[in-house]
């Protein structure tokens, strides 16, 4: 069993708000990323496979097409969007580094072990938002 | 002379956006930075100032002074903001890395001057937009 | 379960040094780090947390807590010290980056487990020496 | 229990290239990692060992002991070589970052322990072959 | 006038060697970057160009255009390559970091100027060969 | 003439403390650097030098020779040590960011040019005392 990484980035704006609390309090939960404006950040993301090397290519899954799947199934979904507004499987969710690192789980594990059938699975998704802060994810 | 840098960062959302010119027209030229929802990045700032050291401290300009000048005249005002609805000195602007790196310089210029009693000036100004992206203006 | 990491730094000066040996003895074991006179570092701490995320606001423990916690409670004891005689949870340690995360540990654990509610536990405490160099410990 | 790990690194020819099949099925596979001409890397190894403090040193093991390990029996094997042709342990082995990561463990898990007379034991390889694809293994 | 970069980044495989030169005296002046089977980095290129904001897009280039001259002229001819046998413009030459600093030169400084009628110049090429060495180059 | 760089690094304690000045009067001028018990950092080192490359090596200076030359007249003085107390060209000196940049360029420029028989030059010292502050220095 061998774990295999792959980085990607994106560009986004996004506000944490919950729509159900007054702007004073999400101001005081959340403070300046309640910003009614927006604000935004270069999002980091590094998606962990694991699986057993095939003896023929010595890949656990070919990193191109690692590549390929999570720049069409995430960051085109992302990357220059405003992650409140723009994205369908965020949508009426708390954009909150940790909500998002879960839903790019959710939209992934089933890709990945449908592409490798089953030689692969996804391991892990973790998320910058800046270069201080991050989440991680292992599905459960 | 000597040369003096500090990092410093900020969140921040914008657009890049031509309000003389039509939708499709800006969507042509700016490509996915038209966005009309916005987009954001992680801003990475350098600002540089050269001068003597002082004989007595060592230093040009204290980096703390530095660091409190850059903190309270630019990222105050910029840190999750959105750069073209929230901050004074870019309004009607349009917010390339070119022209905010040029704004940032005309502020802090003349407070280091004054700030170092003519012992410092301003050298440069250096803004990554992204990790792969940055502009740099040394005032001319 | 998720977990969530936030990096800090800290600049200091130690040495490598067993007071029950012969100088010759700490130099044969130590190397250059046992040099009398102190040498210092760049360290950066990286802290994770695990938990599930709060409905209400997206979080397992808002980023703004978790920086004042590390800040309040590790940063400004370390921070621009000498960490054999400064500071007073190594008072008598050896100062190697194994025993100084360990101690980090044991201050931070039950303090993120008491401003949490349980909500969130301490998951690990990772800290850079250098850059090439780095101790991780989670608690067990 | 801590964990302490350690960067290196290599640069490094290689190809991808399964001498069993045609040049055209090679370059279906592997892409442009299939030139025959080859192409190269500057690889960072990080080796992670675990084990607990000597309470005299105050370390698992010497950071000097494993840097030098790390040296001789890794980087002056791999480093300005030709993974495929001057690489004893690599010989008619897929060249991918997989493998390689695998063939260091193979070379260091057995050394460690007996280095440390079993005080440590080595825990992890991660190989990145550039700065946005890496290979991980446990050893099992 | 401002100055506007951009990072792009390619793997090759190269040797130093002088073919005037016996083996061994390419051996004793050129070091393990001499042998023979080739060995090969993560090059790191930065380009700068500089200009006047066209003030209709806060523009000196268009980042898009930018990057996109950089991978048609440069990226696509030179990674995954071996730089001595598959680059047409490092035909006979030695391919140290200098020369192919001046060689990229050489090929964009006119293409800059021309895509952007003049509007901006090349300023400079820094090329990493590791994250250690670099040279950079001013066209003159 | 291109223009040629090379990172070193070290590790080292220090102080900023002037003498002449109480105790007072040097924490409020210095801050938590002038910290009695010392500090330190891991200092980032760039020397840059220019030249025309030589058309039998492709070199300005051969890496090596540059690499060794810092190592040995740089390095091994100030790794590990006080720079304070065990480093005979800062003795008396206040041991700012600024006044070590300089000090290492006193002894590296005539080096340079007398170890490639003036076919390159020292060009600048760059000085980074942590990832956010570095000083600069041309020699004049």
């Amino acid at each position: 069993m061998i774990y295999l990484s792959r980085h990607a980035h994106f560009c986004a704006a996004h506000k944490l708000y919950n729509p159900k609390w007054s702007k004073e309090q999400n101001e005081e939960v959340f403070g300046p990323c309640a910003n009614e404006n927006w604000h935004g950040h270069n999002f980091d993301l590094i998606v962990t496979i694991r699986g057993v090397p095939d003896p023929e290519t010595g890949f656990v899954m070919n990193f191109k097409d690692l590549n390929r799947l999570i720049k069409e199934e995430i960051i085109q979904k992302v990357d220059h969007k405003n992650l409140n507004l723009d994205v369908d499987f965020l949508a009426g969710k708390i954009t909150s580094c940790e909500v998002v690192t879960i839903e790019f789980w959710k939209i992934l594990a089933p890709l990945i072990a449908q592409t490798t059938q089953e030689r692969a699975q996804l391991h892990s998704i973790k998320l910058y938002e800046t270069a201080r802060n991050y989440a991680e994810y292992y599905g459960e």
